[in-house]
Formats: structure tokens, C-alpha cells, sequence
């Protein structure tokens, strides 16, 4: 019989939850693993040791749990409903894994989950399930399969503030090349927001923000007018700019 | 002897930290205890009960340790570090207050903390210290008395984050008249922001976000010419005014 990880290593009622967000160039999409036998979806998540920063074990979680190393993660909010946890759930998912679970084990009590967020551009990783799944695998945000407790509500709240600090991330994550045309740009915007935005207001908004550079012009030898490249002024330059009133 | 609070009741490892900004129409402060016979200033916190939400608690928490009942708080943010804890100071307090602590007593143990905020105009609340602490006072956020732990870290967080969502809280905070001037709304930012700021680049700014409405003039029969009044569209209206890319 398999043993469980033991109370003595791990800090009672505290776990983190995950959403790894990730852009194609063209759509955006979750993280999610798939429990064996049990059609458990879910984010990765897990525990945090005795003597370890709740931020580092998001990292060795996160890694131990899809094999993704060195992503920014940002912590978003906490999920501290007494009655958010699902003792039945968590049975279910170590049972089917050959574990033996007693009536009083720890890993069935309340949990109050610390969440962690990321966007970063899905082409530069290769996720690997760990041993308690039998997959992982991106979905797009408008089509997520039914997650267990209240997976679909992290995850729905991690995209509201993605969408709210939209600006601030793509300054500080590397989703686009370094220079990205103004059409690149506004797919990312239309990705994360879910809808279609309208060329020409677009671009009088972004400019109107002041985090971008304009550089040469693409030349590709077709038809059509060359279109401007950009990049992202950098963090420090453009930081004033977020700030609700820089002088 | 007194009794200390027992662990049957309470998340181990589990505690909130409260950052209370109070701002009186000209200055910003922030809300401080200070424990009995300890030298000891910190932030309003306290313990998660075993069937408590954790915004309940904390709640529940300011209420019992400050007499603010009613306050709209928000989580910011998680501080998660294994050293942060200091047992010593935990016993110094505990001793202090007349109980007698076992050397393994919970609380004792490493614990992290969620930490939550709340922007108040000061006027309209008293403040009362609770069993524990010689004082609360408010006190101006450039002249904080030093504070124990990681509380002084805890109120700097508080406080960026402020500034960064300072738009944001003004519109769906009582901080204002319903009806003022530019100049009403200008001490908030600068009290806020720790800076003096141009009146006409201010004004400038706040028109072009969109978030007010213009009233009538108030005419105060003096001799300066008199200035418009404005009150801020509802949130509703506001709210996609703050998402990155309206249309």
C-alpha cells in the first residue's frame, strides 16, 4: 500500500490552487489535469511544507505537478470558504490512486486555498501529468471541462484579474515578440477579453496609453501598406504610467 | 489564570492582518494597536475559526479587537513567508495580558497571514481598543511608530496597492461628499499618493478617465470664481471605464 503524504511534513488546512493561463497567438487557455479514474478535472494544486514560503511551494508544486519550471506566478486571491472543501472528493482521487485513506486524515479536512495566477505563451513549455493523473491539457477558457469544488470559480476570478491588469502583464511577460505589429497586439487584447474589439478604437486606446514604442515599419514586399512594429517601453519607464496619477 | 484561546476552536497556522486607512479630508492614516506593557504596535489581526469563512473572521476579528463593525474590507494579498512568526513576541504579548503559556502552545507556531484593507473616511468612526492593547490610534502613514513582525511590510503592501486601485475605491467608497470639487478630490489623491500634484494636470487627468460627472456650479457668494461640483458615475457605469479595453 502506497503512503500518503504525512501531516508531520505538511501545514494542516492550507493548500494552493493554480491557474496557468497560456496564449497560443491566437486563443487563450487553462491548465488542467484530469485525476485518474475518477473524471476529476481539475487545477493543479497542493500543500505547502512546515518550514517552506507558501510562494515556493506554489513553484515545487507546480512543477512536481506538470513538470513546468520558472513561471512568474502572482498571488490573486484566497478561497476561505469554510465549506469549500469536498472530504468525498478527495477519497475518491487517492483511492483511485491505491492509496488507503483513514476516516480522520488530514488531507480530508477543511482547506482554505491560497491562489496563484500566470500567463505565460504556452509554445515555450511541455506540461507532463504527474503520477495521481492521467492527463494534462490546455482548454480554452470558453470551453473548460466541469471542475471539481470550486475550481470554476478560481479559475473565473483568476481571469477577471488577468483582465483587469492586462496592460501591466504583457509589459512584464513575454506572451508577443520583442517588436509585435499593432494586429498582434490586438489579438492578445481580444484573446483575453473574449470578444472582438474594433480595429481603429483600438489602437487610438493603446497609443493613448503610452506603453508603447513605435519602431520601423514591417516591410514584407506584399500589396498591402506596411504596418508600424511596436515594443513595450520597459517596466521602469512605463511603471508611471499604471500609477493612478503621475505627475 | 486566563485562558488562552484553545486550538479546538481555531485554524492552526491560520491568521489575518488588517490594513484600516482612514482618511479625515486631508491626511491618510492607517489604524494601530498597541498591546499592553509591550512596547509593541501592530496591525489589527487576529485567528480563522474552524467553521468560519475567512472574511467572516476577519470581520468578526476587527470588530471584537477595534469596535469597527460594518467595514467593506478586501483581500490584497498573502504573506506566506516561514520566518515571518516570532513566538517570542507572541509570548511577550500573551505574558503580558496575564497567561501563562505552554512552550508548544499554537500559538507559538509559524503562521501566515491574509491580509486585507479598507479605505474609511475616519469621521464616522470611534475606534475602541480592545482587552488586549493599551491604545488604537490612528497614525499618519509617513509617521508610523515602528511595528512588530512583518506589519510594517504588511502596510506597505497595503498601501502600493492602494495607490494602484485609488480610482477604483473612490467610486465605490464614502470617502466624499456625493457632490465636490476638484479640489475635494485632489486632497484624497495627494493624501493617498504622498505627493502634491499640478491642479491643472490633475484636473486634466481625471476628466479624461471618465469616471465623473459635472454639476452645477457652487456658488459660495465669495469673491473667487466659483467651481464646478462633480460626483462619481456609478460604479456600473464606471466599471467598464476601468477594463483595460472597452470598446
Amino acid at each position: 500500500m502506497k503512503q500518503l503524504p504525512s501531516i508531520n511534513n505538511f501545514i494542516p488546512h492550507l493548500a494552493y490552487d493554480s491557474v496557468i493561463f497560456g496564449f497560443n497567438g491566437k486563443q487563450l487557455k487553462i491548465l488542467i489535469l484530469e485525476y485518474h479514474n475518477t473524471g476529476f478535472f481539475a487545477l493543479p494544486g497542493g500543500f505547502v511544507k512546515r518550514n517552506e514560503h507558501v510562494d515556493d511551494a506554489v513553484k515545487r508544486g507546480l512543477k512536481e505537478r506538470t513538470g513546468l519550471d520558472n513561471i512568474y506566478l502572482e498571488h490573486f486571491n484566497t478561497f476561505g470558504s469554510s465549506s469549500r472543501s469536498s472530504p468525498e472528493v478527495m477519497r475518491t482521487i487517492m483511492e483511485a490512486n491505491g492509496y488507503e485513506v483513514d476516516e480522520n486524515h488530514w488531507m480530508l479536512d477543511r482547506f482554505i486555498s491560497i491562489a496563484y495566477y500566470s500567463l505565460i505563451n504556452f509554445k515555450d513549455v511541455a506540461p507532463k501529468p504527474d503520477e495521481l493523473s492521467d492527463s494534462i491539457n490546455w482548454y480554452a477558457v470558453d470551453a473548460l471541462p466541469k471542475l471539481m469544488m470550486d475550481h470554476q470559480e478560481i479559475a473565473e476570478t483568476a481571469l477577471k484579474t488577468l483582465r483587469d491588469n492586462l496592460d501591466k502583464k504583457l509589459v512584464s511577460m513575454n506572451l508577443l515578440p520583442e517588436k509585435f505589429t499593432m494586429k498582434d497586439l490586438q489579438k492578445v487584447y481580444e484573446a483575453v477579453l473574449g470578444k472582438k474589439l474594433r480595429r481603429t478604437s483600438f489602437q487610438r486606446k493603446m497609443l493613448s496609453r503610452d506603453i508603447l514604442m513605435r519602431h520601423e515599419k514591417l516591410f514584407t514586399g506584399g500589396a498591402h501598406k506596411a504596418p508600424y512594429l511596436y515594443s513595450f517601453k520597459s517596466y521602469d519607464m512605463a511603471e508611471e504610467v499604471f500609477s493612478p496619477m503621475a505627475n
